[in-house]
């Protein structure tokens, strides 16, 4: 049996056809910018077509960012993708569009969570707290064994964690949430801001009219350049206190750290999240593990491809 | 059927004969403060006894504070109890005491979360946090209408969340937790640190020689006393900032807030600290509730017989 898993992103589609163990084919394609979920949906199908004949496929699987229904298989808000404004049944669309096989939906956080839990970083630990870093923040809980989605499919949220009461502004309207400090966007603002008032930094320099990338701030740290040192260090202390937090309430003995930011970063970012935690973190946890994801860029696609795997396998089995 | 549940504190023991609805006999002593374990298990063994003859029982349930080990029947550890340093083994002790029924034991807030849950201010909801601002401050967790314990047991330490990087030490050793804001303990501290320091406080002077109870906070606070109300308005900002952390990564819609200084101080604490978790949470929760646990001091023996009631059921439920 197999399964394709695709990742949906706001910048690109990668798909995967995954038999449980290994990948046996990938294609991708930039995320249309125009024609709303319609025209992604038709860029998900011709992706899956560019995988070339599938031997035994059970189902698709996607993970999209945003909100999502699980159950219901829709897409409820996405605002990383271009005039996704209003929910829209997306397993539904993209099984019509493949001649009706089967497709699951999950938050591309909770399948990336779910990809390292069964073959990365996060394996052998039945509860793990999966931690991404991106353009945003975002986390997926595995508990028990399970992929915790609660109640409104809204768990994970960690980006909105406080970390600071009062501090920076979020781009929910919220204030001192940690994506304020360790999400990419907001760091870009924030590099920006601090240009305009007079700061030199190789960051803009970098990326003049693009977008500031995780590649960019790797490039300006090892440069030494002093804005993008304050802007991880403040990343890394977020991160830091929000981990410590979850692990306090949750009690998650193994945390992945990955994501655009991380993964560029490397082992010595997670590292430097590590220490900030363990200043932090309630003294009653020698057995807390932080580590590095180790499934980088497939992570989302072959995690989409367990998920779908978990949801519409021919005998269903519940969790 | 019936069951006992015990609520075993550091100042008292509290015992309930509770048939599933309805509780039909109480009975409380003092928590002896000399003679280690073997000297609580003896007192709460009187306790039972003092409750009289119990049609039907299927056994007895244990609220303890401290860290439980709940499928051993053991309290690892437990700060607030005279003499009980090491771990031991509770459910054994106390079972054999009474002549061999069988006893089970868990963590207070996890039992007083239960009896919410089922019972109380939590009731009709499969996702509750019940957070319990006492002595120190804990919580626990409800998930997909089943207790979350966690790997070590150590689940719900919501009182070492960091509510301010580099803040106030808690008892713990750590900075910035919330317990070092909001717990009982913390607070007089705190009150007498400043008393101390030149600050003139009515905490100090209804409390001079010993514990300021809960009911202390609450008479200062209503003659206007300035120490007292900055104290509570911390508390209420730090309560406010970890419990919209622990919605957002958790995704619980309802929120019970109890404890002795919840209890005394009221619904309009209760508010206060909504108000405040209003302010910083994600919005994406138009749903969420925070509202005043409802069973109030018999939260805690209630639950313990419900958890017993899990336990020890004569068929096994698994939930």
């Amino acid at each position: 049996m197999s399964w394709v898993g695709i990742d949906l992103g706001g910048t690109k589609i990668y798909a995967v056809v995954f038999d449980g163990t290994a990948v046996l084919a990938e294609a991708k394609a930039k995320t249309p910018t125009q024609g709303g979920p319609l025209a992604v949906v038709d860029a998900m199908a011709a992706v899956v077509r560019d995988l070339g004949p599938v031997d035994d496929l059970v189902g698709v699987g996607v993970g999209a960012p945003g909100v999502i229904d699980h159950e219901a298989g829709t897409v409820r808000q996405a605002p990383n993708l271009h005039g996704w404004m209003e929910p829209f049944a997306v397993a539904e669309a993209l099984s019509a569009a493949l001649g009706d096989v089967p497709v699951a939906v999950d938050n591309d956080v909770n399948v990336g969570t779910l990809a390292e839990h069964r073959l990365g970083a996060g394996k052998g630990a039945e509860n793990v707290l999966g931690v991404f870093a991106g353009t945003g923040v975002g986390a997926g809980l595995i508990v028990d064994g399970g992929l915790r989605r609660g109640p409104t499919g809204a768990a994970g949220e960690i980006g909105h964690m406080v970390v600071r009461r009062g501090g920076r502004l979020c781009g929910c309207g919220g204030r001192g949430h940690l994506e304020a400090y360790a999400g990419r966007a907001a760091m870009e603002r924030r590099a920006r801001d601090l240009e305009r008032k007079g700061r030199d930094t190789l960051l803009v320099d970098l990326a003049p009219g693009r977008r500031m990338t995780s590649g960019v701030f790797a490039k300006a740290l090892a440069a030494g350049d002093a804005v993008a040192q304050e802007l991880i260090d403040d990343a890394v202390g977020a991160l830091g206190v929000a981990i410590a937090s979850a692990v306090a309430l949750l009690d998650v003995p193994r945390v992945v750290v990955g994501g655009g930011l991380a993964d560029r970063l490397g082992p010595p970012f997670v590292a430097r999240v590590e220490q900030a935690c363990r200043a932090d973190v309630f003294p009653r946890n020698p057995d807390l593990r932080i580590v590095p994801a180790a499934l980088s860029d497939q992570g989302g696609s072959i995690g989409a491809a367990l998920m779908a795997a978990d949801t519409l396998a021919p005998v269903k089995v519940r969790r």
